[in-house]
């Protein structure tokens, strides 16, 4: 890239991923934010529906309507953090213009026909979702050089994928059915106060939600495809816990015979050797979201359970970094040919 | 029992069950604490080791070494919430006194050849294991009237076998493996100040702990055999988070075919019906275990998900009080033959 | 009273004082609720406002809409657990109507002229203010027999004027100015979702609020005048901290010459002999929020600080029953000729 | 300093600042670990004590007992992170082998007479104290560039004095008794596990604690004095709140005639213009530590209450960055004649 900076726009950045791609590409050395786009918050600053970012010079800059002709005059990079369906809606026009898009909704993470069942709606620009690679870079990176449009994984599809596809690739267990158990903190909720967002709500709770049709079902199974060649049916039950930050995804599959936790992990060790991001913890070792907060890491840590014939995969990540900007920013710096790492946190912020 | 009090000893009083009991025992009309044991803390006062007790009478009263048969001269009914193991060294003794014992150690709940590879020990009084009653009032009551020792079930299999079995029972679920996942805060790690117990280490933190051989991995089995009849294969995955009290189980079933969300609730609350600390939620609500605190009740909801045959049995109760010490309130009521509910809350204290 | 119960009124019970009310009226043996009322969730059942209320048979009852001709017709005692100002609409007409009448908003608890300043209305209904009493059993109890209207005191007054007007009144502080830094948790904020309530902008917080005119700061100030005869100029300062109950007040006081932190915990001591919710620490000990959630106790905490001439009294109580509903009902039990303890916890659920 | 990269040495390693330090060093542009080292857990890798650190390339690194002459053999620059009085012991030698000193330990804060009194043990090196700059770079910075040993401020008192000193000597307060209001989260503690710093005795608890004689009482009228030329008198009262960093102070001050909210902010924002990590909130505005986590900024507001005649002043930051390790390596930067805020986060982690 020489040592020329990539003007970058941000819309949707008064979401909560959205603060975080900002507050991320504040510091990455070849990025220069040049749009901040809001739908709602536009023509607030960013400080006031952002105050921790009120430090940054761009602080008091207004946000604006993200006009995809407007955005496209002045960024060669986009970053679409918009509500499901509203990506969509502006992706065709920035796609035209030119742009790399990174869409951190679930825009362009499925096929046609899954949309209306998960979604909710009709997928409105079908024809581009043929040219939509899936950006998780660990499994199916080879995609990302010179891609105009990156679907960014879900969260918890990012740490289900991760954790099973190697195994699932090698037989270490058997396709068929997968259940997943996810546990998540508040941040993945948005950021719309309601009921059951609040903290008098949340303390002290342990609960289950959308349980059984969370809109990341279907990206588990087709990601899983995707990275195994291998066919899932997934069931997956996402529980709020008490924290911010977190994610953490348990997925029970069928063991093959033979197999102990040594191999499960030496799988996943050798899947991930020299990966800078990927932490596969030693047989016997827990994973702990904690580790991951403020980080771009995911930890994970495979179990054999012969006794039922069980292999139990379990992944954590920081959900607002390994799990959406941060993630994005790493299929940006691939599809732009940068340094993997660039710009992004290997260290989390513990305790 | 007409109006007289009976007396109650508790061992183990300085623990988290025990402290949990004589908090729960001081408001019970029926049952008069008159002698408090510990091991190490013998010598303290009630106060002492248990601050928040302090405005009781005997807050200032010290625990006593609890040597069997000075308990046995003055208890009518004991409570042994010692440590796994150091219940069967003094069961023995206090069955032959006389005493109605409830046990809340694991030392009473299995068949004598699964001691050595769940607990790690020899079952040191196996001669007593036929008799003892395996505590789950909703389930396996009809054996509680008169019974001599109770075996008070664990928290994790209270809230698996009571929300399983009458599914197995009915066929709406299949035999063979279940996968649990479990979620707790940390006061069932006891007492203990460890690198892991600390404030520092837990905040934000959601790590499995313990996995794949957690000791309440049999007792689930053998409580579902019990209580339904159908053998089952448990993998048992426990999971801290930030949280005091509170368990939520998520168990994975195969679904019969057919089978919706309907009918499983239906069953649930057919089989619950007028039971007073049992609260099935109607289909598409989630249990939360926030509601629970401070409360005996648990909380019970299942759903199906026909797409790939599975059942999810959801329960989510206070693991000191219907996981513990409100159970061993409520089996020794109905063991002696008083109100299920005498001195038991069914309100939580919530938010 | 003899065995007849009072039928009792709850107007505002969709609210965080209204709910606890509910909860601890539900298991007082001389209180029988026979109306529910509340403005904008009329219509709803108590169970959907309150769900941690659903066990209760009057769980399923609709929320009314609180008129008081009805409410008179029915109850004999009427909490008003309404917002600032509705209280003061309702209540002319339930006195009217002969009912006895515990305000737990700050309608009744201050002198006409200062609603305005702190309040922000002139108030509505002046001539009830000379005859309703400031309702600190502890310290202002003589006038609650017979008593028909009992203005409840706010949690910080509560905590402040319990632990410092027996200083001031024998002399060992000086009056003057005395600085108040209160704490508490989200629950005292209310039950409406805000953007500083949700759980993600409060995990992790320490935040002042309402700094510097806070509207306890004149009752703070009339309490203290009422209680011990000395007039004092309060500054308050209230944070908010990550918890959801709790209050912890402390208060800076100019010590009189020669005081220790003996004398000081000997004067509360002897203040509150023999009163069953106050707990005066020895001196060296410190309060603690926690151990008070759930009761209706008050922890309480005098240190002389000869080098600089100060006195610091620190009190801890759960906001929702001594700070707010056990109190009412401790002062409707005093009202009515009942036993002042009736009906309310004296032990906290911990941990 | 030209390219070069200055050798490093961190002392004490395994604790709370030592392990912070080590995550800021990492990513610092001009300093370069070579040296770590530890007492009670020598011997151990740094992963072992810090398992979110395992990702650095120096994580398997033993950590090494901390002899003087082999740090200093290998690094020009140490931090002493290591209890209070061992640092004192360990730094004359390092001084005469020539090492820049930042020591994090209160044994270079007061003056030599007050180490008995507060912190129990007479000054092992009081010849060294007189050279030892008090390193709050925004307020005593002229002294740093050269200095040879900085003694690195407490958290509360950087908090105090950065909020009070512009204050006291623009007269705008006035000299005499301070009462100082202080709020930490557990991370203060230490990583020693003990009763009090488990989860389930901190989650809900609001508890005072070392009240009234704790150590950094002298520090902050020291820093007072220094920074402002006027003898202040300060009552310091810690609380703990449930949370992992964060520090709020809230100081309670004598207020001048005719001052208002304006012009206390007007006067901090005066003093603090332009420099990068203090963050003066608008009149009207209030502080938050969460907006803080992770970054080296502290907040500052001040408010005027002339009803009271009192100001207030209340400050925020992270107790292990702007409180301990980032302070420290700001005054590295400062002394060694690096930019400022050379390795430094100014955004905080939020939500």
């Amino acid at each position: 890239m020489g040592d020329a900076t990539v003007g970058v726009a941000v819309l949707g950045a008064s979401g909560s991923a959205g603060g975080e791609l900002v507050r991320l590409l504040a510091v990455h050395p070849s990025f220069d934010i040049c749009y901040l786009g809001a739908q709602r918050a536009a023509g607030e600053t960013l400080a006031q529906v952002h105050p921790h970012l009120e430090a940054l010079s761009l602080g008091t800059e207004l946000l604006r309507d993200g006009d995809p002709a407007q955005v496209a005059a002045v960024a060669e990079l986009v970053f679409t953090a918009l509500p499901h369906g509203a990506s969509a809606a502006v992706v065709p026009a920035l796609r035209a213009a030119g742009c790399t898009v990174v869409d951190l909704a679930g825009d362009f993470r499925l096929a046609a026909e899954d949309y209306p069942a998960w979604y909710g709606f009709p997928h409105p620009a079908p024809d581009l979702l043929p040219d939509a690679v899936y950006g998780l870079p660990e499994l199916l990176g080879e995609r990302l050089p010179g891609a105009g449009l990156v679907a960014n994984p879900g969260c918890y599809p990012t740490s289900v994928v991760l954790g099973c596809a190697p195994l699932l690739a090698a037989g270490l267990v058997e396709p068929g059915r997968i259940c997943v158990d996810g546990k998540t903190g508040l941040s993945g909720a948005g950021r719309e106060p309601t009921p059951s967002s609040m903290y008098v709500a949340t303390e002290g709770s342990i609960r289950p939600y959308r349980l059984p049709r969370h809109q990341h079902t279907p990206e588990m199974e087709r990601g899983l495809q995707l990275a195994s060649g291998h066919t899932a049916d997934v069931l997956f039950a996402p529980h709020l816990v008490p924290t911010v930050r977190g994610v953490v995804t348990t997925s029970y599959l069928t063991l093959a015979p033979g197999i102990t936790s040594e191999t499960l992990t030496a799988c996943l060790a050798e899947a991930y050797r020299d990966r800078p991001f990927v932490r596969v913890l030693p047989a016997g070792e827990m994973v702990d979201a904690k580790r991951t907060r403020g980080s771009n890491v995911i930890e994970l840590q495979a179990v054999a359970d012969p006794r039922t014939g069980t292999a139990v995969v379990v992944g954590a990540l920081d959900n607002l970094i390994k799990g959406a900007a941060g993630q994005a920013i790493q299929n940006a710096n691939l599809a732009l040919g940068l340094p993997e790492t660039s710009g992004l946190p290997s260290l989390g912020v513990y305790p």
